[in-house]
């Protein structure tokens, strides 16, 4: 292993979230808060991660291995120092669960430990909603985008970042696929801010309800999250956005340069899209007799279903009261989630798509044996390894899913709510069922279960292996 | 498709079918009970069955196609004419909760709509034993054991019925290799009769205890299931021997050929042994509060392990109230289930071996990108093809189990009961969680919803793909 580019990674990483937090020192400073907890970070983050980055500077070669170390490790470094703030406000209790509020912020799950949310700092509760917008697309691919590119070190970490089961590239350079990508997402991001303050918000809420959007987060600055603005339209606005920053960024980018026909044919998209029809459909007509009339159905079915498959986690209803059917629709849209390359999380639609296919093809090949059959995705052929991977990943989700319900389940919740909630942070959605439904928090889990549950969202966020080989000895040897 | 070949399986199944159905005419009427149920349908199944054999009797060309579609349609035959004694009697209600009863029986799963079973007629509960022996090692294998063997039907016919990643031979011809495992299945049946009347238990009890461990499926002929002998041999005894149904039959057939190193080498049967072991011990510390000495504990929780993994269903417990952690632990060794070639259901230890295999060999790739690793199972090399077959299988396993949690919560089941009862079937357990509970049954469920599982059962039992190509169009299409 080399340790000195690792070291240069996580001392970058250290030093733009030193930037960030800067600028909310500013926003506390501008409604007169306390910056002091903002400042306090900053200057550790400075003192630490400029020493790290003189001590690391020379170094410059990347490979596989030591992108998915970095990124684990930058990953690590960005929720432990991140949490700093929320630590030093107080208000967060213990620094577990500022970790736990950091670490869901960052990977853009969007689960609280916090009960009273609209008290804390406005500085303090940006933060929170900035975090999911850093994390939604990557802070390494932040780095690739500002900075000067070298070797082929935008290539490693963004395989490990990046969700998906390829790493598509926009253009052959992929740090300039990263700027593409960052200026496609901060664009629609003013777009949905701008379209927020029209429907009514002030300037602050639609920032923060944007930034948490944009990484399909989930943190907003209401107790009572989206429904606390009693506006049908701001519900609508968000839920339409949710979709769209659930969607691979490579359609935006067909879209602008005006390849709109092959940006519609993408199958990813057709199966994403017409799996929110269906389940918002269904979900509607199930709950309808709870709110009697067909509007505010669709409107809580639509919102809800956005919301989960973007992986978001924004709140409008108690769907703990929702029958059995809708509340095991959501379960599964948890878990699929929403499209690889965009800010969400789950499985991912390509994947089950690429799943799909691959139970089809065996169909086929016991019905006539010598017959070939090749999966095909867009109509570009698709590897064996490709498919054998996806599936991996797939069983690997489902495995730990089912590990880290056995481990929480020491708190001794039901079995439902330790199912969902650990599901909801390896998908990175934020709300479960039971105990930790729309209207509930994970503050009443023990500080061993917190740790359990911020480890899932990091394994959901960077998906699996980054975070397995971080653990494995072998990445560490020497090479 | 060849029509001919499958009728004339089906037709050979119905026969064999009558021919059990007769030896359950006379243990009703050595208990001078109503024989009836039986002969009806035993002049049925000769009727139908006799006639299709006739008419298709010259038929002889196999292929995989051939074989999947034939052991699905002999499958579902077995089904709906089993039943019929169950129709007969009129204790069972209406025919979907015969079918229930009978699918759950040649499944093995052990899933009863029965409130009330000790008083019903002593034929009808050995007949519902004896559907489990028959099920448990295969239909299609039994006819491949006793009739002359034609060609490469019973390669077909076991790649198809034999749960495992792959269809070991026992010996080059696979008619023989039928006939060893009958052999070794009959013996330890017989062996664990003796031991029971030896523990006490009289000969009918015996018998049908037997029928069903050796099945691994679960129907007892006391409302209390095991916990109804109220003895603790009884109890340890089922245990030991849910345990050695559990396991891959090679190992016996190793054992008797003298190669006992080679079989105590097995991956598949230490991992499988040292799963039992670590979650017998943690369950039996987690509910040491409830029973508050060792040995009960110890007992409660092998047996409970053991009925669990070896997906038999037996109980002795209400682990309904049990702690969480014990509950996921149950829930996570439903999911894995017993060893390939045996009787036992679930996802089987050598998959998840394989499983296992796939992710350390994904990382060591990652962080050796030039190295080449190949996936070994008891020192031979495994290929990617099968490797990746497992994988698809655990995907679809676990798919159609959110899948079928779907359907059946349009009964409004908690989330824990609908993913449990899906679960249960698909692995051939049994008993879940919730209101599918040890103590409880499945009669609460619609119409619909017992179609549903009673799918969901063949689709384990057969391990998906029999299914799916069966409900495929273009394998019913003329070659």
């Amino acid at each position: 292993m080399n340790y000195r580019i690792v070291g240069k990674t996580t001392a970058t990483v250290m030093l733009l979230e030193a930037v960030c937090l800067i600028v909310m020192a500013f926003v506390s400073l501008l409604y007169r808060e306390n910056a002091l907890p903002f400042l306090y970070t900053v200057a550790i983050l400075c003192v630490l991660g400029g020493g790290l980055y003189l001590l690391t500077k020379k170094a410059n070669v990347y490979s596989s291995r030591v992108g998915f170390v970095s990124v684990m490790l930058s990953w690590l470094v960005l929720a432990a120092f991140g949490a700093l703030p929320f630590y030093f406000n107080g208000g967060f209790g213990n620094y577990i669960n500022c970790i736990f509020e950091a670490t869901s912020g960052f990977t853009t799950t969007g689960a609280t430990i916090l009960d009273e949310i609209a008290s804390l700092p406005r500085g303090i509760l940006m933060w929170r909603s900035f975090t999911h917008f850093i994390g939604g697309m990557g802070i390494l691919v932040l780095t690739s985008a500002i900075l000067p590119s070298s070797g082929n070190r935008a290539h490693y970490l963004m395989q490990a970042e990046v969700p998906g089961p390829t790493s598509d590239k926009l253009v052959p350079s992929l740090a300039k696929s990263s700027k593409i990508l960052y200026a496609i997402y901060c664009s629609l991001t003013i777009i949905m801010c701008a379209v927020l303050m029209i429907a009514g918000l002030p300037l602050y809420d639609a920032l923060c309800v944007s930034f948490s959007t944009a990484g399909t987060g989930g943190f907003a600055v209401l107790n009572d999250s989206i429904a606390g603005y009693g506006s049908v339209a701001v519900k609508l606005i968000t839920s339409v956005f949710m979709l769209l920053f659930s969607i691979n960024f490579t359609v935006y980018f067909l879209v602008i340069t005006g390849k709109l026909k092959r940006a519609l044919k993408s199958e990813e998209l057709r199966f994403f899209l017409a799996l929110v029809a269906v389940v918002t459909v269904i979900i509607g007509i199930n709950i309808y007799s709870i709110y009697g009339n067909a509007f505010d159905c669709f409107v809580n079915s639509f919102f809800v279903v956005s919301s989960t498959i973007s992986t978001t986690g924004f709140t409008i209803v108690d769907y703990n009261f929702w029958p059995a059917l809708s509340q095991s629709l959501i379960v599964i849209i948890m878990f699929c989630g929403a499209c690889a390359g965009s800010t969400g999380g789950g499985i991912k639609s390509s994947r089950i798509v690429m799943l799909l296919k691959s139970i089809v093809r065996e169909i086929k090949q016991i019905v006539h044996p010598k017959s070939v059959n090749i999966i095909r995705l867009d109509g570009k052929a698709v590897g064996d390894d490709v498919i054998t991977s996806a599936l991996r990943f797939v069983c690997a989700f489902f495995a730990i899913t089912l590990v880290g319900t056995l481990l929480i389940s020491v708190d001794n919740y039901d079995f439902t709510t330790n199912f969902t909630a650990v599901l909801s942070c390896m998908s990175n959605v934020g709300p479960g069922l039971g105990a930790v439904g729309p209207i509930c928090n994970f503050a009443g889990f023990s500080g061993f279960s917190k740790l359990v549950m911020t480890l899932c969202m990091l394994i959901g966020r960077l998906e699996i292996f980054p975070i397995l080989i971080f653990f494995s000895p072998s990445a560490w040897k020497k090479v």
